[in-house]
């Protein structure tokens, strides 16, 4: 059995982008019995770039909710909040110990911040070892990380050689990332990856009124309504195949192509489907944004388990640096 | 009251210049009923340098049994292993997140060490941070620091200044540096400043014959036993002067000036008075070494006392970065 780690970013509320993108196929693998899943809210890692306390709550909160409101079962797998474990800062702070300077300095995500240095803070710096922290804690086999994060897990597995090789024993698991080539890239309103820092994602737990004026934003061409149109150019077809079956689709593409049927039709249809298909998510959504002690007894439950999860490797660790 | 906060080093075994230089002068003002006196044992920031844990515990413990050895009183005050508060390592990545780049790449810590950029570690780099968690955690009003600590404690101003900044509450309390002029520089048996770094100390707590050894390889001029010697230049009368009551002080210059009193039988002295004057903390000393139980025990009643002083802080840095 393999033991995969994920870690979920919470420096937003989750767009429709990070629900089809990683939520649900995080939670389809977690469905695999192969392994053993534990997702952890990298709410310390928001803290290099996200000051206000109570926006970092609430994000939290979205992103459990989120996760619960899309099926994850939090019997079966762990799901925690990274800052409830107080055993991520301390081993960080053992691995700080055994991390040269230059790897950090030679990290991508440090060097595209260098002409800036002034912008740049210590947590920013040494996040890499913090991450390291993370999945090593856990003694992780397999991270599934985007192409973007590949270097930060290869400063993983040279911190836990390093670590292992100055305390002489092969205490650290090596773990391997899991590049997943197929990652969708879902559009956004403006026809870019949908990105919160674009503002071109679509927050499908919004009430009806509010979502509808976000899908009614997404960008068209001008083609008049009793034209036929490419439905392979049109973001809001996209984003409709990404939802609809098949049927649907073809549907749709037919009228896209006969003509005398608008975007504002397409639109509305989106909207529709959305409503309709997560009709379910959304309620489970808003049950635990409203019972939030209910939310919190679920997280809690988790980070007790997390924290017994951690302790064989703090353990370990503790006792070879001479700690316990 | 004032709160004053006093880090003990944890890279060495005690010897007699730490004990004359730092662990009296620390009880003394411990006793002091307008302090509030805080101790703890940096075991955390010795990583940055001492990878072995047996060594690492030896010394430790070495340390603890020390201080109750001259009569640090583990009731009034709190003395505690850093590494047995999470809270340090938890408020540091905090701190990280405040402290820019540029404030550590300019400490005299990294710069002296920076024509060696592969021997430093992430740990060294951001140790002034660690230490700036140390204090702020328990709202320390006063620490004492030798002049080459001065700019570390401007860094922990600096970054709790950053902190109430961009939290808009003076949460962290600003900590003084009370720099003492008057430190005891002890000289090593070369005459160089006694440090463990020179091979150059006095170990009093070591057994009478190997006590022997050290104290006979005190550096001294060629004069012959019957010329006259001058006292003061002479690095065993300057030892013996600095444990010796006035009497004993006059009586042996005395005999230096006098002639027919050789080097030699002033070092005789000089392990005599050690071992008469420290008798009761050598035993001591042994004690805590051989009742490990006890001493762990003294330790983990400060240690709850110490996460208990640390609560009021952590709790409110927490609730302000929405971490509870």
């Amino acid at each position: 059995m393999a033991r995969v780690l994920t870690g979920i970013q919470s420096s937003g509320r989750p767009h429709l982008g990070n629900i089809l993108g990683a939520v649900i196929p995080a939670i389809e693998l977690s469905k695999d019995p192969k392994n053993e899943c534990l997702f952890f809210i990298a709410d310390l890692h928001s803290l290099t770039t996200l000051k206000d306390g109570g926006v970092r709550d609430a994000y939290v909160r979205a992103i459990a909710a989120t996760w619960l409101a899309f099926g994850f079962d939090a019997e079966a797998n762990i799901l925690w909040r990274q800052s409830r474990v107080p055993a991520h800062t301390e081993l960080a702070w053992y691995l700080n110990c055994f991390t040269p300077y230059p790897m950090l300095a030679n990290a991508h995500s440090f060097k595209d911040k260098s002409a800036q240095l002034e912008d740049v803070n210590a947590g920013l710096f040494t996040y890499p070892v913090l991450m390291s922290a993370d999945i090593l804690l856990y003694g992780a086999n397999w991270v599934p990380v985007g192409k973007d994060q590949k270097q930060h897990l290869e400063i993983a597995r040279d911190i836990a050689s390093s670590f292992n090789r100055q305390v002489g024993e092969e205490l650290l698991v090596m773990p391997e990332a899991r590049i997943d080539e197929r990652i969708m890239t879902i559009p956004g309103t403006d026809g870019r990856k949908m990105s919160k820092s674009y503002h071109n994602y679509l927050d499908i737990f919004l009430p009806e009124n509010e979502l509808k004026k976000s899908v009614k934003k997404i960008v068209s061409d001008s083609t008049p309504l009793e034209a036929p149109k490419n439905p392979d150019t049109d973001i809001t077809f996209q984003l409709f195949s990404l939802i609809a079956d098949a049927a649907q689709i073809e549907e749709m593409r037919a009228r896209y192509l006969a003509g005398g049927y608008g975007y504002g039709h397409a639109k509305q249809e989106l909207l529709d489907i959305i409503l309709e298909k997560y009709k379910e998510p959304r309620r489970i959504f808003d049950y635990y944004m409203t019972e939030t002690a209910e939310l919190e007894a679920i997280l809690e439950k988790g980070e007790a388990r997390a924290r017994e999860a951690a302790e064989p490797v703090l353990s370990k660790v503790r006792s070879k640096l001479g700690y316990r």
